[in-house]
């Protein structure tokens, strides 16, 4: 219930392969696959225009990089659906991509990096879709190649997140049509990890919920939140640790797929993923004071139960044991042909708790609240 | 009721827009704008006069920077109320400021940070404000731009920091007056750097309260108060820790902004932020070990009640079986027809009781200290 | 139970004897000896073809490694066996191996290193078995030692776990066979990386099945499982975490061993090791946070328990007061001859019990959720 | 109770003062005052004789320090008493040292640190008294001032701890005498760190004290204790760990204030903290071992106590209940006109009572170990 | 009882004493200094043959190492017995060693370290004894001096933790005697470190033990057992992690003291401790988990003994009640006066107690599993 069949994911797939052997290594299934055929687009622009296409296996088949670039424009492809391994193998040879660069793009399960070849740089990044009702996250891999004058871009599935980009690109005299291929790169980076903090949001409005809930009641379903999101934040941790180290690779080093005047731009992005894992690590702190203060006050709550369990057995105990001492049934015993004997004998027990109730209250332990 | 509810801050507001868009990311409300116009005031000083005045919009709009540093005085401008866009936008443009330092500058959840830029240096801090009763925080950011002979400084609030420094300047013949603008950049770092200390004595005077208390009582609202006071040294930590780097390579890397005689004064600064952060950590571990003792003493509360119970079940189980025993209907049965039948009974009541109570007091199960 | 008595390893055995003494330091019993009678294999190999043989002690005297190689052949000699310190010493003494070379490919206990001599590279690694049953894992180590043109490699038992390098091999025209003798290093390296992702997906499994267990029951059981898996991933951590610097250590230091080709595929097996390492730190933060999870809910449990009990005693101590005290033996006491006593009885004991059920129930004492 | 009043440093006095403000920022009360008259005291020695002297007011304002170097002699001044901000600022003058090192003089609060000037290095030290009683530390604040040929000592009060140097310098030929200032510096050094390591006595007696007591009893007064001394502890590792970095750093860089015949003595004191330092992590992990083992042992404890209540009840309740039911009132019921009616009745309790113990017995639920 | 009087080790006992001065820190009682009366051996052995001699008082103060050095032999001089301070004054004024080696000779409380003279280098390591009864260890220190041609080893008592050496040493034509005074050097360190993995290897075994028993019991001595282990360990730890260090800096700079043939017998060294270490932090790591696991599995008991409670007082209350009600003395009551009253309201009891076991049996509260 809390994972889904399919989140199981297996890491191992390909043992006893070779090296480069291009095997898909995430989730498929009949109705994911319906969904999401793999699709290619591309955009190839300059200041002046911008053309936009939906690649047919033919044209891919017939296609030439220098039919655009030729002429200084500057060409983004981009790829739906990375478990076509023959579409993948058909764009890595139309770009001599490395064979370990495209076992990279289609083992799903790679952590975030940089490659860096002699015609093109390859990054590995993750992104994130976190659905607030279960809490659980869905990602999605999403590989960048950046050469000279092209930049391939590939996703697990469509999920919309370039789609604010290319709205920017598509505005006649666009700023962004202007710059580089690699600002464009950068702007596509720069929406993969905008996502994160939208999750980091979600997560941190359930932390702050939970928090207010948690000092008046506590369930088992509050355990399963915070577990649930500790266990989010650990994954985003997972994504964005190594992102940052990539980023600030980019940043250090110049190598000359990035121009000097996107740098300050790439800092931008790696000063958000700084400020992400720090505003994530105080969430995991918070988490572990939650816990704490949920053991703590469990315990607490143990502690007033037995309370309330001593004082009733305090009440009672003596005046029962002294119905049963008026209820024996010796020949001789005093009170009992008293006319006032029951009344002495019922006074007997109110006076006894009445001063059980005194003590109790100077110990303050008929409040709820020590 | 923990958190009021403008400080739920959306990281992520600005999703989908281009890098370097000017939108104001913090907390915006119609009281608050009301108090808070913003509002432009400049210093021009040097050792002979200084003059102080609040920019109207028309000043503002025919302001030139030339006209008070030609004649070599010193400019600093202060910005209160960073939500006018616009406002930042026209002071970006008259310093030639780049886009992502305004971005920056209105991007109130940045943390602490150092851009250096050809003509200026650009220094993200962050001021805090705490209120003891409700144990939470205000923070508000600060932003620096320290070029060769000016000085600009936004604030979010108008909260007074900066007084101080003011008043100081407007003393004829005041020391501050005679050194340079960077002179004065560190003493508004410095003021706001005491600002932390202030936060951090308040929280040491409620952490040892709280330590003082912990030992004779324990209650529910302590749990809270140790949680909130967590929260506050995270944050504080989080403002603090990258600052003391930003300060840390301000004092290593001479770059020209800051004057070998203006050094020690920065080393200084550098020493307060080690300081707090090393005392921070101490009360993080005076407050987990608090949330220890707090466990320990809540079991060892429980512990203290079962035994209560046990001593009260043992003492009058026995004497409540011997009454029944007597009470039971047999025709023949020992001692009921004996005149002292009754008090034998009591008696041996009485002697139990007496034997447990002796045991107990053996084991030192009457103390409720063990 | 949990541990078999073979996996007592003693780490000791050596005390007092010479460094460099050979002596086996695994785990020696007569049916294991039975099993793996020691072996020595070669393979010797170029593009045009591929010579495979299991070596007699007779062509092992007789082995003269110019034979394989004068011919341009690369040679790949494998040892199953290393219980048998005769045999690893003739294999040294061809070779020239280092005393203490030969020493750590006998003790079986040696964490992953890397030693680098004039005219080989020795590499120590280590590949696992998990048991799923017992949730135990067997280890072996596997040691390479990498000449210019030949490859030792030294397992313990024939776990098959080369057995799909080598069927690559058999294949006329492979790829591998083209290539050096340090590709056939890397594709046996990560063939034993890969193995980890095997056990890491078995331990991972078991982990998250305990989890949807979790909140549903608690056992004793599920304590030995977290226990269980925590050892198994201190384990591979162990071994792990070494390998990652050992093959870091092979890309960045371009000794002459690892051609500048095979260098993408060491980095490929770094990433991997990299990305293993952290998947297992996910799974021990998981594991930690199961723990905590268990203990609060059972703390949890009790709190149930003791209202249980509390809710039971606070129901028929009243009532059992109230039969008490009709019971006593007064001459006169009320209602006793009222016809109707017994029902007023009986209503205020049901009396008492129903308000104090309408407490419960308002307290939400009689729900099991909280 | 636990910490005084004065204790309660307030480390934010300054606000809104310039930098290099001379404030004295530490504890001030009437009696000390009074106590410890600020006194400066000098001695001027070489190899063949050693001048001491109290100064007057008068003798300080006419003080040159000329006057004793001019003869190659070396000299010691010393102040006690740094609340008087006149007199330090005084000495400050005749020194030249700059405002900031006089400010950290003054602000008692400091962490230690060196600051290297051109004419002298500036070393902040912490030294400790600890009560046992109390298990309270009080510091105070030692700083040094070491120049070419004079050294100068400023403590809070005087604690004596110069002493054991002064008195081995009186003796006529030391071999201290012969030696430059530098050595003088180190042994005055030495005997600060020499009195952490008296501390450390205390601390670690007190600790293996509790370790003795904790598995046999438990009380409030260990939680006390460990939390005090975890505090200590804080507070110790507050002052050596920076002060290890000091030492670390003086024995580096060879600055021209401490001579290479100097070193080893250094990097003996160096070895002195760091030895300190684990020694202290040890007793921090031991505390909190017992934090641990006292948890527990409370839980096992209660545990005791519910088996005990188990115990007791199931031993009584079932003997009560046959007690009421022979108490019953029917007119027919069996037994009960049985002459041995009411023997039977008591072996059947005892039997059952009998049975009961066995069985716990036999669950080893009699035992208090278990 | 855990500790014996003599491990008492006071840190402290030289304050107030110049450096240099020396005095025996270590434990001195009457019987240890009957049993080990300080000797001082020499070997004296070059490739031809081997002296042997126990040097008398007399033949000390007549000592020469040229007599034995000058014909090319090497000399390895062996005390025992630290506590005689001249002694060990007369050995370091024949080999010219500084006042501050003697004085970390004396005081055995050093952490292990490294010193380099001109002549010489100086290394202070620790040997343990560990008793598997009590779990405590003994530690004795072991310093090192290795000069050009000599090599001088100090002792606290007589282990005989050399004696493999020595009788390696004894056997003409020894491997060991034709190499440099710098392998026996590494040979002795290395007997050295062999011990310390014969501690490990019974703590291991004690841990392992007492994992195997936890699952099944929980006692207070098991408490200990864990809590004494971990206290052994931090001790391994603080002795082995410094020796770490000093041995990477022995393998690092090849100062001229070892000979480059030694440096991979070093590294093997290095191997070792880096190996205990790892093996350490496991064990750590598992009594950390032990102790997870005994406070989880007390409370689980309490749980089940709370349940034990709540069973019986749910099967006796009921039926207590019913006898109380028939036993009520009112006139007129139902079913008194019934023949078969009796058993009914038996039959009532006996049916609400089964009622009350079949939900119990439903809960699953019968079975002492969860």
């Amino acid at each position: 219930m809390k994972k889904n069949h399919k989140s199981r994911k297996r890491l191992s797939k390909k043992i006893g392969m070779p090296p480069g052997s291009l095997v898909y290594v995430g989730v498929m299934d009949a109705n994911l696959s319906q969904m999401d055929k793999p699709t290619v687009t591309i955009m190839a622009y300059d200041a002046a225009g911008l053309t936009e296409k939906l690649l047919t296996a033919h044209e891919l088949s017939t296609f030439k990089l220098s039919d655009y670039t030729s002429t200084g424009k500057k060409l983004w492809l981009n790829v739906h659906g990375v478990h076509d391994t023959a579409l993948i193998k058909q764009v890595g040879d139309l770009f001599h991509l490395h064979p370990l660069v495209l076992e990279d793009i289609l083992n799903t399960h790679q952590r975030p990096k940089i490659d860096e070849f002699e015609d093109y740089v390859f990054l590995e990044t993750r992104s994130f879709k976190y659905d607030k009702a279960s809490m659980t996250m869905d990602s999605e891999q999403v590989s960048f190649v950046l050469g000279r004058d092209y930049l391939l871009t590939f996703q697990e599935r469509s999920t919309g997140i370039f789609e604010p980009v290319r709205t920017r690109m598509r505005v006649a005299g666009a700023h962004i049509r202007d710059l580089g291929i690699d600002y464009l790169a950068y702007a596509l980076l720069d929406s993969v990890v905008d996502r994160y903090f939208s999750v980091l949001d979600d997560v941190n409005d359930a932390s702050e919920t939970l928090e207010d809930l948690l000092l008046s009641r506590r369930t088992n379903a509050m355990l399963h939140t915070i577990h649930q999101l500790k266990h989010v934040s650990i994954e985003l941790r997972r994504a964005v640790w190594p992102l940052r180290e990539v980023i600030n690779n980019l940043t250090r080093n110049e190598n000359d797929f990035f121009k000097p005047a996107t740098m300050p731009y790439l800092r931008d992005v790696y000063d958000h993923a700084v400020n992400f894992i720090e505003s994530l690590e105080s969430i995991r702190d918070s988490l572990s004071g939650m816990m704490d203060i949920y053991m703590a006050s469990v315990s607490q709550r143990v502690n007033l139960e037995v309370r309330a369990l001593t004082v009733v057995a305090m009440l009672f105990m003596p005046a029962t044991l002294i119905a049963g001492i008026f209820g024996m049934n010796f020949e001789s015993m005093p009170l009992l042909k008293n006319a006032d004997g029951f009344w002495w004998a019922i006074s007997l027990m109110a006076t006894i708790a009445f001063i059980m109730i005194v003590i109790f209250w100077r110990r303050q332990w008929l409040s709820s609240k020590t």
